[in-house]
């Protein structure tokens, strides 16, 4: 499969811009505090780090589909350190901690069978160079 | 310098869910809808080349406001393409066309060098892994 996924960016004075996306969302942006930037607007950083949050949710959601999960609840902090490799500042580790809550009998096996196969497939985490590492939880609710 | 960026993403039903960024942007998000998501909303891929076409204009700000470069405007389409690599699909390339408009007079040689150091030290440039190209125009505006 080749997709082709579009941005474009305007400036618009000091730090900040706008963006717009392919798929069709817009928004403000502007670099992060430490780097002259707001607080409370999309930051590239926030942007990279969401990307994998998402790409991975949405990989585990396709996956768990396909098994027949039956899925209550889902959610994932992620965070993203920056840090220093061959000289050049970059994010040097991406942490997602995926929560994932299935019917009571849910084979456990199963979940984690899934989440291994997202965490191998989602487009996202196979497209960067920082060390990514998934930390799962499993909850059983009835 | 070391930073920690944090988000958080909450499933909401069928491949969409809510992003909470840790500098205070929040928006609803979907799978694309070649992954059975929806028009008009934020997706992963849309993310990902946005923060690297983001970071790449917050970078090259920086630089251009520390070299006194006269800018009068800056926008930049930005494409990644969808691929295959060792197996796994991802993004293989990256491109990012920056427009520059700088006052006349400027040194088209300086803004050149600023645009070479942005691809050399951007953050998120540095962070993945796919091939990355900065293909940039300079316009010169009274």
């Amino acid at each position: 499969m080749v997709h082709v996924y579009n941005t474009k960016v305007t400036w618009q004075g000091e730090r900040r811009g706008f963006l717009q996306c392919g798929n069709g969302h817009q928004t403000a942006f502007a670099a992060t505090p430490e780097f002259k930037g707001d607080v409370g607007k999309l930051s590239p950083e926030d942007a990279f780090i969401a990307s994998l949050n998402m790409g991975f949710m949405v990989t585990f959601l396709a996956f768990a589909e396909k098994r027949r999960i039956p899925l209550k609840a889902y959610e994932a902090d992620a965070n993203g350190i920056l840090g220093r490799k061959k000289g050049n500042e970059c994010i040097i580790r991406v942490i997602i901690h995926p929560k994932v809550s299935v019917q009571r009998g849910t084979s456990l096996d199963v979940v984690e069978e899934v989440l291994e196969t997202s965490r191998k497939h989602a487009i996202l985490l196979n497209s960067i160079d920082s060390t990514l590492v998934v930390e799962h939880k499993v909850e059983f609710v009835d």
